[in-house]
């Protein structure tokens, strides 16, 4: 094995649906978009990697795909080169704004990282070893996973309600944290916030601690509070929560509210980069990374990420967007070999409903998934689902994820607000 | 390749000349210490790493050693976790005074090192991969070395002058930077300083600046000086100097150092472990860390560092100590994969005179040496070399290395000090 060249790459564009979860910036609207790679190598290896569907991000996907052909699929220095030569020093922004502020840095991490993984399930398919054999080995044989509440109405405008029906209040997110922890077990729990007033927040949390007395809880409002009031929940939230998770806009911001509060802060928000990194050490923004591969540049800065927090003092846990089976079994084979991954992990696995990409879809026991042991990532496409999704996508007339505008489009009083109160 | 365990390792110390090369502890003494790992895993591959042989760390080597049969090659996770059970919390620091403060996470990382090397170099030989692609992938295909200059005897008493002769001031220094720069092609130096009075280190700087107009300049004495000392002679030596070395001791005395010198402050005292980075972030303590994977815990673990040094803006270049050919092949593929490998690297390997446990050694060509494309590390054992070498530790009387002490066998008027000026 001198070489393991890449000789094609097939990248497929998907939708699937998406319940009505609600946040800081809106509604998911009723189609999620995703983007499958597919890295064809030396021998009749392939190699899966999933990324972001938003047009912008797809073109340059694209772009990145046609310069790779010829890339030795173990040289993932070279990768990232070729991906930089490719795009160019280019900023493509999220619109739907819950995520921090963009950078050429950051997008060039965003398209690299599905070519990464996709590079890396190559590798393993070439030695027969999980990808975490190839990240330093597995640490655990399963990885642990939170529930993640939302706030939801109980349908799409017009639509059936979906298996999850309505939470719209302290009662409805118990219910719902019930109904995901009978079924998956999950041992820790987070609630999105940042969607009605805080109180009305706090009270749900408080909800769930005497339903839930044991479980861990988090509350993430997507930086919908100014620092006085994140201050005051955090006061108010004091042996509550497990962390607070981006009450705040920016590293001074979250500097300020970290200061006086009893919990850590975690961020997925204002510290995306390792360009953000130093400032947040300096300041002192940040008590928890949430590590996520899909923006910081693949597995392997993830786990340099986890070893940079591990230097200085700070938690690690996994920050999710609706995803599909590859980056679950990415999220995995990561999480198994980061010493460090100090918290359960984010996923959106339960609001997909079972759809999936992938044949087997790695599934929850006792809120954690099982550690692959075959090669590569140990999952497999299935054909005719990705073939249904991408035809999804092309009739769906969603290009761009847009929780706003969709909002709007059914209250068009609603206004995007940061922060909010 | 469902697992590849480890079936045997051999642990074997080994003694090699070494001339009278002088430092701010003393003398070099006619013997180096080293010890050789061979680690026999499935299928009959092996794998090499390379250590100190001072007595101390080689019974924790021999003691890791055991712990490893039935090691999986590939879990390098496993791998410490099995070192650290089996030598249990122990410090073990080096009585030659030339490293900074030990630890008992500083003894662990040193005796995972040779460990970690031979199974990735196990690794390789099982995928047929060079192991820099197994920490990412080649981004350059030579990696540049300095010369290494030393004040120096003509030779140990009642010896005769080794091929380098004596350098006891610039006119020496010069003269032995002319031969290594004919023979190796060396683009930068290095002089070993602290040995005498730092005016006549400063004229050895100068003359070189002379003799070489266009060689980037280090020097190093080891933290001989006070930090006021440090002061002037970085004073002194602005514009001559592309770093100065561990002028003085500990972060505070080199925070207080950088804060006024013009060129950045190196280190391989001060920051020495993971647990020192967050201080000397905080302080402002060094500009470039000398990586050595000897004691950082490998080359995945200087790997790591790498990125940390990439993320705070820290520059990154390459400490050595007496070394052989199997630590040479070791820091070439690490400088092969790393970014940010800032600076040209130290190696001693021109004062081991061609002596040498592997069948061929790896060469400088124009001051670099090429990334090996073989499987593994690239270089196999000279068996006769290594018995040979082991009949000479067990011949050789020295069993630690003591260079105050062999000076003082010498010079019985001869004192340890540091600060010395």
């Amino acid at each position: 094995m001198s070489r393991l060249d890449v000789r094609h790459i097939v990248v497929t564009p998907i939708a699937f649906p998406d319940p009505p979860l609600l946040n800081a910036a809106g509604v998911h609207e009723p189609w999620a978009l995703r983007t499958i790679v597919e890295v064809y190598a030396d021998g009749g290896l392939v190699g899966l990697g999933e990324t972001y569907g938003d047009a912008a991000h797809l073109v340059l996907v694209e772009k990145a795909a046609g310069a790779l052909i010829g890339l030795d699929a173990f040289n993932l220095n070279d990768l990232r080169s070729r991906v930089a030569a490719a795009i160019g020093v280019v900023d493509a922004p999220d619109r739907h704004g819950l995520t921090g502020a963009s950078s050429a840095e950051k997008t060039l991490a965003r398209v690299v990282s599905p070519f990464e993984v996709a590079c890396l399930d190559v590798q393993g398919h070439a030695t027969e070893r999980p990808v975490a054999d190839l990240l330093g080995g597995r640490i655990r044989d399963r990885v642990p996973f939170s529930a993640y509440l939302f706030y939801k109405w109980a349908a799409h405008p017009g639509a059936e309600p979906d298996e999850w029906g309505e939470a719209l209040d302290a009662e409805g997110i118990v219910r719902q944290a019930r109904g995901m922890i009978d079924r998956y077990g999950f041992g820790s729990i987070k609630l999105k916030g940042g969607v009605f007033h805080p109180d009305e927040e706090i009270a749900a949390i408080e909800a769930l601690r005497e339903a839930f007395p044991e479980h861990p809880l988090r509350l993430d409002p997507n930086c919908a509070w100014t620092p006085a009031t994140s201050r005051r929940v955090a006061e108010r939230t004091t042996g509550l929560l497990e962390y607070l998770e981006d009450p705040t806009e920016g590293l001074a911001g979250m500097a300020e509210v970290a200061r006086s509060a009893s919990m850590p802060l975690a961020t997925n928000m204002c510290v995306i980069g390792f360009g953000d990194i130093a400032e947040s050490v300096r300041r002192g923004s940040v008590g928890v990374v949430l590590s996520d591969h899909h923006y910081w540049g693949g597995l392997r800065a993830s786990a340099e990420l986890a070893a940079i927090c591990r230097t200085f003092g700070i938690g690690v846990s996994m920050h999710s967007n609706s995803h599909l089976g590859i980056s679950l079994a990415a999220m995995v084979h990561l999480g198994a070999a980061v010493p460090n991954l100090s918290y359960a992990a984010d996923t959106h696995t339960p609001w997909q409903c079972g759809a999936d990409v992938v044949a087997e879809t790695l599934t929850f026991v006792d809120g954690s998934v099982a550690v692959p042991t075959g090669p590569g990532l140990g999952v497999a496409l299935d054909r005719d689902a990705l073939a249904r999704m991408h035809a999804d996508y092309l009739r769906c007339g969603v290009t761009e994820r847009n929780d706003t505008g969709y909002m709007r489009s059914i209250d068009p009083a609603y206004e995007r607000k940061r922060p909010r109160w």
